[in-house]
């Protein structure tokens, strides 16, 4: 999801600053809230930049004298800014957008993205990047999927985080190794003629490998 | 490595602050560099904190007024601290610990931590805690072990990171299944009376992984 100020050009990540009151996964969490809606989600902090990026500075002195602040230059907004990054596994069927009253919001897809303001481009790259990285030590897919789900459905995800097919025979032993998902004696015949096998997650498992990773050793 | 100033109590991370004109993670390098004499290290930012901690904040007042500052209430160091964490894997005999002017530096087991300043503890068990799943999928040891190594010498330094005894077939079956580690056609007789297999890294392939990750799925 990504919202634009009416002021702005650009898009960016939805964001905003750190209250001196609150610690910064508060500041994450409330303003995803603030956009969607969703409250209690995975929200992981993922990385944090501070280059002194000019096109941060400059778009922000424009947007300082758009609202006809004097002493542009001097204005903390026109210095270095530190990001905190943070990414979150939401349903998105289940947000509700909420825009605040001077800004839009709107979900976008990986690869029709509008242009991105400051640094968010490169963000998103990272975000990516890191993902994929985790799903190989944190289980992937539980709330996007029903209760009850097929192989197939949960593969679907782990190739849509990757960016790539995988062997539908090694990905249901390796996501069975780990034990956080397992097989239900019960079987679908939603997606084909032959009854396809259902799977759970075991949401203790999964609650604990959020936390602590999957061990691979 | 710790260090501790001469009017502190307590010992710290080797950390210092962001120059208005470098990015975080050249200060990094640049703190690491300066306790440690070590340059192009794998230096890896793992977390952000920025709680309120009245423990950092008075600490640092007391501090304050010991060098005669007057509105200590009001200067920028009694205010909230958002820090910017990394570890980095180093071979320790190779660093030549270098304390700056007014400070000591050594290295201590993590058994055996000494008092430590503000929330320092609770950073030293996030790094813990990430290296142990970042363990799953980028490569350990390399900076570590010489050219030529038998799998118990790689396998002892998982061991440390992780804690905990592993299974030696299971161990080398998983590392090798990896390809950045390959077997050579030598053998040591270093470690007993028989003849123990010789490993090495590849070192192309240990350097990708550390960019993007070992592929599991």
């Amino acid at each position: 999801m990504l919202n634009r100020y009416k002021a702005h050009r650009n898009w960016m990540l939805p964001g905003g600053f750190v209250r001196k009151t609150e610690s910064i996964d508060t500041a994450a969490a409330r303003l995803l809230e603030l956009r969607t809606g969703l409250e209690n989600c995975y929200l992981r902090q993922f990385a944090a930049s501070g280059e002194l990026d000019e096109s941060i500075t400059e778009e922000n002195k424009r947007l300082l004298k758009e609202y006809g602040m004097k002493d542009v230059d001097s204005h903390w907004m026109s210095n270095r800014f530190v990001s905190i990054e943070y990414f979150a596994f939401v349903n998105y069927s289940k947000t509700r957008i909420k825009p605040t009253a001077d800004e839009e919001c709107d979900w976008f897809s990986l690869d029709r993205l509008p242009p991105l303001f400051g640094n968010h481009r490169e963000i998103i790259g990272k975000a990516i990047r890191t993902l994929r990285m985790v799903v190989n030590y944190i289980p992937a897919g539980e709330e996007l999927l029903p209760e009850k789900f097929t192989m197939s459905e949960l593969r679907v995800i782990y190739e849509a985080i990757l960016g790539q097919k995988l062997d539908r025979r090694n990905f249901q032993r390796k996501i069975l190794s780990h034990g956080y998902v397992y097989q239900l004696d019960e079987t679908s015949r939603k997606w084909g003629v032959k009854d396809a096998a259902l799977f759970s997650f075991n949401k203790e498992r999964c609650r604990k490998a959020l936390e602590n990773g999957l061990d691979f050793f």
